[in-house]
């Protein structure tokens, strides 16, 4: 099935555009969680990979019947050394065990045969010569190098039912250096970058009318993804930069389509930190992620509700 | 010691801007040299990570007194998953000790916070809490985000000897898709990434007048490489694409500085595979690459003493 589709079923199953973002730290898990752990794995090896896989799973566990997708970013575990990615790869799965759509933020880029080895690693049941793979449903990729970098991953994704999300407009302050340049025929960057994402993405449009080639557009940009939505009518977007980087629901739903839908919210740090916001002892971590999950899904339906609304 | 001033001495010192890039498939892998490492490691669970390491240092080992740098491409090592990610840091670390200068190419990109997780994953002695890190000596980076994502590797180089390459005119036939638009002001977008590279960069300058924050250029595009150098006297070039890719010497010095430094230029599959073109039993892999990496010495000396030489 289309990952554009799946995707956009199970926002609709759930009633919530929202992903909940994975960027774990050690020093985010409560101790006397941590200490629990320890305790069942007699510390010592491999026992960086059991904390950060199991503070990852609780906080799935938390949220999946009411968050259609997770983003797990990769930098967060490549940090850990290789038991951070040996936890990733369990995040990974156990997500998806879970009925979890798996988005992973890694903005893998290169040349076509290096993206080919890419699309393996990240897209792909198993990886080469029948490896373990890492075997998301979908992956967040640059695409300053142009559609060979890009064609791999778009291959995968035909054949395969998996997605991608290129970056567009990102959503980090600095995001115009290089996004806001203006070109001698009156695009900005970001606009020739999204005129690229329509073009790789337009034979995948499925039938709830979006691509499985998404665009990556910043929350803390609302009138930049309003002007990229009226070029990219079957984009799906992914839109982080929700809570902590400071994205509020009025601008993360600015680039929605016009019925409210083609588009998927991410938040990590105010998901994993809720129990700060909330009061709550930190113990309680996973209960404050799944209060803030449910208070960040009424925040977007109310702003989308508050849309003017025409038919597509 | 500044990154770029210790590339340039071991450069100068074996009197070659060469660098080894490591792409393994295991299919590359001779069936004798395989079959020897089932029977030391009985074959099973690790397997995977020991060929992979071996053949990598098999290769290092040919050439370590006569290339000053490797880059191994981390796409080719998470395409077999976990357990390539274990090789992938088992490489990196044979070849520091066998005194290679270490370039990652993984081509990381994302906001501030995330961009610091890379940096502690690949520029530093070790990752987060203590983790054993990739800890390698310089890392590609893309610059499409801007500062923010650039600032956290640079405070990494300028703190610690390492150095980055930022992706300017990518090796690959579509580079142009977005590379080559014509910006307002009359720049190409790669002109206007270069000159961000030359900002981003200024402050890591070294004695030899090369800077830590260096950039990817091409060997297959000459012209754009002698473009760039102009905007960018100081910048250290990695220049992919040699051999393979199509690139040769003679356009592979194109991006040298006039006193022909500050360059490194890598092969890959030709380097990897040179028992084929030297007509030599796959057995020999690890004898061609170093014929072939001598060969390509040659050819890079006799390009650059060719060029007309103004002092700087």
């Amino acid at each position: 099935m289309n990952f554009a589709d799946r995707l956009q079923e199970r926002i609709d199953a759930l009633g919530n555009p929202s992903c909940l973002g994975l960027d774990p730290m050690l020093s985010y898990i409560p101790e006397a969680f941590a200490e629990r752990i320890r305790m069942e794995c007699g510390g010592g090896a491999g026992i960086v990979r059991e904390l950060l896989a199991r503070y990852c799973s609780a906080l799935i566990d938390a949220v999946t019947d009411i968050i259609p997708a997770v983003k797990p970013q990769i930098a967060y575990f490549e940090q850990y050394g290789p038991e951070g990615i040996l936890a990733f790869h369990d995040v990974v799965r156990y997500a998806r065990r879970r009925e979890m759509i798996v988005i992973v933020d890694a903005k893998r880029n290169d040349i076509g045969s290096t993206a080919e080895a890419y699309a393996r690693a990240f897209l792909r049941e198993s990886g080469a010569e029948l490896s373990p793979a890492f075997n998301a449903d979908a992956l967040t990729v640059n695409g300053y190098l142009g559609i060979d970098g890009i064609r791999p991953f778009v291959d995968a994704c035909g054949a395969d039912g998996r997605g991608i999300f290129v970056l567009c407009r990102t959503s980090n302050p600095s995001a115009g250096d290089l996004q806001d340049l203006k070109l001698a025929d009156g695009r900005f960057v970001y606009e020739a970058m999204a005129d690229l994402i329509h073009s790789w993405g337009e034979p995948l449009i499925g039938t709830s009318g979006f691509s499985s080639v998404g665009a990556v557009v910043g929350a803390t940009w609302p009138e930049e993804a309003r002007a990229i939505r009226k070029r990219l009518p079957h984009t799906f977007f992914l839109i982080p930069g929700y809570g902590a980087q400071g994205g509020k629901a009025d601008g993360a739903v600015a680039g929605f389509s016009e019925s409210g839908r083609g588009a998927v919210v991410n938040a990590a740090r105010s998901l994993m930190l809720a129990w700060k916001k909330h009061n709550l002892p930190e113990a309680q971590f996973a209960e404050a992620c799944r209060r803030e999950a449910l208070e960040m899904r009424d925040a977007l339906r109310l702003a989308l509700a508050a849309r003017p609304k025409r038919p597509e």
